[in-house]
């Protein structure tokens, strides 16, 4: 931690500053400038009570050195971390796609898609049961139902999947059935069910809160794998910005980002960031271009009839053509598909 | 609804959108411009599938006319709705000032405090239990024995008390001795929760997501109200944008949009906004300027002392000092407190 | 400055950083830590290039202490400064109203509003002449014939006027006849401008840039005060986020943080970041709530007809109303009208 | 244009209404719906004064059909304009890659670099001569002198230059020596600035401002265009959003939207957005992967040694290793280098 002093600060606000820190058992140094002074301080094992100090006379600003986040952290584990549900893995050199549609309707619709999605090379399959809707009177999910549909459909296809999980007291209910549990974006910062998905043990897809500054979506990662749960992805989906020709704003450079600073996996959420069809192939090409180890596309059998974000799901014939397109641009980025 | 088509549509794709409204039993109204063709749409009585439209050939976009929130507007309920908690009434004539520590840390800390803020003019307290921390690794709150020490303040002070509930599990306990019960902005989209509170009949204090649009905040609300629950309180506490010199951007804009719109009350939170204790006075001043109801402030017996938000919290002093500044200002807001 | 070490970095890292340090001519400061290490950094008179440090291996990150302004700093010069134009004295006791049309439209337009508007108290007007406009076709301003306008409604009324300036071609001709310059949101960041007027020493109005931080704003006045002219009078407009509620979301927080780090006036403009009249008394009341010098608000004879932004401007006697409310909260704020 | 009517509005408001729109010599065409009535309008050339009808009663929103660009729009020029500077060309199939210091710095800087530049693929370099800063304190840049170095430079390496304009005043002298001029994020409102380099007729490099959106970022182009000079060049640089891992965040999703609603070419400058070194390679291919027509990037022969931004300069071996990259991916988006 470092305390910088005001200009106009007195030897006396300095003192006080100095004794503060050595009354909490941690050791100042002090720092003369030709400006102004500030006080570094050491000695401290966890985090410091930064508002006792910045609320001192003379005290112009309170600078944490230390990253919050510790078990996400590159730092703490230097090599990457893999994670592997059924035959996709996230975080190795094979790029890892996610396709299905927004939510299950129908046992007809799963089985439309599904074959033709693993056919073009999707290893994972996604679709809602548990919808988290602005409005109460939008349709919610098929719930239970539509496990069972999802699970028919793996047992057919091979092919695992993930479902999101809006609360505990459905938990166990969809940790029995799916291969992987989503939190969605305005889950992010739930607490109470963060932890619950982590004691569960299962992989966890965690998306990027609309507005999550990085530090905070390291820290709900970090309430999952303070629970012992190494299996988490995270999930850019985009961030909620002025621009209105967007739904959201893709922010890929958060992808190398956390690449550098922590060891987990990041994939990239095309269909609900763009929020239509054509821009799904470009944000798709852009985030692996920018590095991320996977995607999750959203693809209907026939979008025009979908019960949700038809407007921006593939037909399955044009998530054949990403995925050719991916194949292409793979090698620039050392990865394969 | 009215789907605006391109310059360049072929007579062929106007009849083509024209059909598809038809299809769906909705009347399509011609509107030929000079530059391009509009159609506008009649005869739904809920949401359109506005997507089916937009990715039909030549259409440029789709506008929704109609407000996607019912019980909330003051379309459906011109009047003001008034919530009571005791002696606090939200949407009156007279301001109701919430007061107390961001946490419940100790017994003592409360009976500190609450007389001082009852004699100032507080008409309700407020401290955390249950707190969501950013970090697994932080003071998570008091939880039950908070509750206890809130309980036993009331019963001496007279005063009501408002608390967070993070989740469904903990909630028949926090709502059997809370008054009112608060949704953190963390979980204004928690729909399960908001359906929870909503059913308990309970007074709510729901606060704005950082950043949810009005409408975002306005659909929270309806879940609660969706459940025959009226006493709905709204709280702006400061959005996420691009300033870093406050902690959130206090959007006091939103306070007379939410008076023309809806009939539901709505208070401010100068304390979590702005982040230090130099601002909550002026924050404070600024929002009942702006037409709040009232106020949700942080005030610690020690703020420098306090485990969390010591920083923005105010001393009781300058409480009493905030307090008859809001007197002072009153009568220009046609209010009294 | 202060250079904080990765976890991992090697003895050779940390010697590599002093070494460069000394060779810049600076003094390191060692400050070992449980975790991490890092290095302060003394002896700089100016500012340190941070990029140097920041590339090299082994460096988290590098931590600039000293703040980039100096002349708009209070630490510079620790009391108010007071800009006086004609009767309106900015940063004193008093506050100071600027009133009138977004754009000069006509003689009769001027002559029709400015005894009213001085009636109720204001002691300036405005009036836009040379018009930045987001669109090539829309009207932009009378130019000269507008300033002979403002400057015979001068004669007669004994108010002085602010008008924009867009350029350094037109600068000489708008300072002839202006009292104050206005610099407009989008040229806030226009340095050869800045420095231009801040040569002409004539009283300027520098409107905050729409997406522009504390610092970026305190370094467009610092352009204008190093040319010697201190006689700036901030003005926060509304920023640019994600709101769809309001035009801009006028940032209130910025003001009493204003106030705070430098000795520079300001004051608000509720008419622009409204966007429509029934926002500007709240927003009005509001920022003078938390500690506004004064406000620019637009006032029109008759809005229906305005050329620009009449749907925010206030009819005359909405703008008497707005002044009797000013004048009741004024106390409030330690201020008089 | 549509007006759309209160669910309250009386039989009078509505007669209202179509009395204005009579007055003004356009047709009103009533929607009558099940819960509230539209009045859709037709027979308007140009913008309608869409304010004179937002504050007459019982309207509840006027919402505009039209959009407010004309010249850069592809309704009006469906094909693709190239813009040719030497061999360069922008928006044809072969991508166009502009690299170059952040500042001309000196003869040897420039010679040090051109050459590896060409011979990894460069079609132009960039080089600032007139640098907007925040600070008044900081290099400003070499001028004329700058100028005539990268005029030489020109001469020896075949490859055009663009250089940032920062004023009306330095117009006729860089205009004399730069192949495209470059209006920078700071000066994409600045009007009188864009009427005249679009009187120039050369190639114009115009940045996207930080929180442009993209209606105001083609009306800045139409700035351009209005004057006869279509030789207009987008570059989206990054926006300003709350996130603080990156400088900016580029929203690549703009650029597939640009593609479509105009026929000018869009290129991406990773350099400025991502603010350092590592972010180049991947924010680059992101770029590209949406769509991009070419990037302008930040190249070095000394990053460590740079006066400005050198932290986000590429070694001249990086970029080689960019080019090589974007070899790769150029395919998959139908494009080649």
């Amino acid at each position: 931690m470092l305390v910088v002093m005001s200009k106009n600060a007195s030897a006396g606000d300095i003192r006080n500053v100095i004794s503060l820190i050595k009354s909490e058992g941690l050791t100042p140094h002090d720092i003369p400038g030709a400006i102004r002074t500030a006080i570094g301080v050491t000695g401290n094992t966890g985090a410091i009570h930064t508002e006792r100090f910045a609320v001192l006379p003379g005290v112009v600003q309170v600078i944490r050195v230390t990253s919050p986040f510790k078990l996400v952290s590159r730092e703490t584990k230097p090599e990457n971390t893999t994670v592997k549900v059924g035959n996709a893995v996230f975080g190795g050199e094979e790029l890892a796609i996610i396709a299905g549609p927004c939510a299950v309707e129908s046992k007809q619709q799963i089985e439309d898609v599904i074959l033709k999605l693993k056919d073009a090379g999707a290893k994972m399959i996604r679709g809602g049961v548990y919808k988290p809707r602005t409005s109460p009177y939008s349709f919610q999910g098929l719930g239970l139902k539509g496990l069972e549909i999802l699970a028919e459909a793996r047992e057919k296809s091979g092919l695992p999947f993930v479902t999101e999980v809006l609360d505990i007291e459905k938990l166990p209910e969809v940790a029995d059935y799916a291969d992987m549990l989503q939190i969605g974006a305005r889950n992010m910062q739930n607490f109470p069910l963060l932890r619950s998905v982590g004691k569960t043990g299962k992989p966890v897809l965690l998306k990027r809160g609309i507005s999550a500054t990085l530090d905070e979506f390291f820290m709900a990662a970090e309430y999952i794998l303070a629970e012992g749960n190494y299996n988490v992805v995270l999930c850019e989906r985009g961030i909620r910005t002025f621009a209105k020709h967007t739904r959201f704003t893709l922010d890929i450079s958060v992808i190398p980002t956390i690449k550098k600073l922590s060891h987990l996996p990041v994939i990239a959420d095309p269909s609900h960031s763009g929020g239509e069809r054509d821009k799904v192939l470009p944000l798709s090409l852009g985030s692996i271009g920018a590095g991320a180890d996977g995607l999750i596309v959203e693809v209907h059998p026939e979008p025009d009839k979908a019960m949700l974000d038809g407007l921006q799901s593939l037909y399955p014939k044009q998530f054949e053509q990403l995925m050719d397109k991916i194949r292409t641009i793979a090698p620039a980025v050392e990865r394969s598909l």
